[in-house]
């Protein structure tokens, strides 16, 4: 594939209802539009129950039924959606940089979309040990761990497809559930993969010296406690900050970490926006996150044509 | 029916994609609220032929029927809505009160939503003789011309409908259309009535001295002109600025004359919002509307319960 091909008008980071919205105002304003999604079920949307009040819906939906009519239509007006995950980015140039496990994508503008799912280090040692044994992020880091002892600790649809990602390195993956969770404890693909689960334990501490050595975790019904060597401990908790990390701050953060727009969702930076939840939004909802996505479309519209009025498409 | 059972919690004034929207949010969230709607069809996305890029929807819709998905989701969650014009309100006190042709509407918060399908005077003579036989509302002023000679210009359902009502004061109406509309022309429900239909005219002038007086017409076809002794000229003609003339300054209005609002779509006055192309807004889309609905909904039920945060409803 030649440069010219690879070279998007707009990548747009996260596939949830800003991402999508986004994705389909600017495809259908004829632009090379690419949706970079880490997962089509780890977003706050994706985990939604019943949605019944976003307007224009005929029946109450699940979030991840509500989404996937969003990823049609964004895919149907010619948007690639793509599910992989971004590890960094540069964005200060006019063509900016995304990095994936699979590769650059080079675009044009970019618009930041990965929501507020991201979580604050909680227990004990995982601050401490943040890259040095403790990852949030398998697909980029399973790698190092290559016949290592490792874990996840989680259980959402995210956390099993990310034990598989490990399982490929290594075959001493387990997988640490903090409920009591039985029918994780028997899914059979984990089961035929060899993927030691344990349910219904609490995290007591992750322990080391340089870096992670042990685990220790406490049964909820026995309270017995137990130390695992552990050389990774891969985390795949969900919680309400915005997911910002990868951008290592290469955009305007506020102190709660949110990214900083202004109302028409322009960053600091020339050509990158940011839309839904990841922003300092006051309200998070599904239709506000999907509105913010298509103000920060017609934006980036507006910027790759260098015009003053933003385009008003209606219908 | 009593005073309390009068006292809406929220009035929302006009029933497009930014109303009905705040209106689903206040009934899920159990607070009576009341939809003051001027007409099914006279709204921007009443008129709109084909929608296909809101997110959420399966397939193309017209206006129309995405506004009648937005209705009925309202009123399912307990919304009333009314089919009333708005033609005065008065906003600084606690108990806001809203004037209709039937009556007083009470309430402790008010969404002003009324779109942006408002039209400047731009016929030689409106401007002057407005309020003096020139009028923008028929069901407003029809009584004032019983027995009279009335026309109302336009070819909107909503016009036909306004020359229904005129009709019942007079039998002097007619109604005049700028383009060849034959199937206006031959409506049979304006033949019984015995309304006159003019059809491809052009409006010239509307003359008078104290009052309206006549009205001077050009046939498009045979460029001849001819003038009608005239004493009431109705306006249903649609433009593209606010509608806030009701408002009567009430609220904070720009120099564009759009409602200004905050970032959650509060305006200048204690419990009363505002949201849609009403307000200064840099897109006009449905979804970024129904955004700003569901924005001031939440900053409404939060000033209805002092609450310092907004409450935050997922799914």
């Amino acid at each position: 594939m030649s440069e010219q091909e690879h070279l998007y008008d707009c990548i747009i980071i996260g596939g949830g209802p800003a991402g999508l919205s986004a994705a389909q105002y600017l495809s259908r304003l004829a632009l090379k539009t690419v949706v970079l999604d880490k997962s089509k079920t780890a977003g706050a949307l994706a985990f939604t129950n019943k949605i019944e009040n976003y307007p224009g819906i005929t029946k109450p939906l699940t979030g991840a039924e509500l989404l996937d009519i969003f990823r049609a239509q964004a895919v149907t007006f010619g948007a690639e959606y793509v599910e992989s995950q971004v590890i960094g980015a540069l964005l200060d140039n006019p063509i900016k940089e995304v990095f994936t496990m699979e590769g650059v994508y080079k675009g044009r503008s970019v618009i930041i979309a990965t929501g507020a799912m991201g979580r604050k280090p909680s227990f004990k040692g995982e601050k401490e040990f943040l890259g040095r044994g403790v990852s949030y992020c398998a697909v980029c880091d399973a790698a190092f761990y290559k016949d290592k002892t490792v874990c996840i600790v989680g259980e959402s649809d995210e956390a099993v497809k990310e034990t598989f990602v490990l399982r490929r390195f290594t075959d001493k993956v387990s997988l640490i559930a903090q409920t009591d969770n039985r029918k994780l404890r028997d899914n059979p693909q984990l089961i035929a993969q060899d993927i030691k689960v344990l349910i219904n334990k609490r995290i007591e501490e992750i322990r080391g010296s340089e870096i992670v050595e042990s685990i220790v975790l406490v049964d909820k019904l026995s309270n017995e406690q137990e130390i695992l060597p552990m050389d990774g401990v891969f985390m795949y908790l969900h919680g309400n900050t915005p997911i910002v990390d990868f951008l290592n701050f290469a955009v305007d953060i506020s102190d709660d970490r949110c990214v900083i727009t202004n109302r028409m969702m322009e960053t600091n930076l020339e050509g990158v926006f940011a839309a839904g939840d990841v922003t300092c939004v006051e309200v998070r909802q599904v239709l506000v996150a999907a509105s913010n996505g298509c103000v920060a479309a017609l934006s980036a519209e507006k910027y790759l044509h260098h015009r003053k009025r933003r385009k008003y498409v209606w219908g």
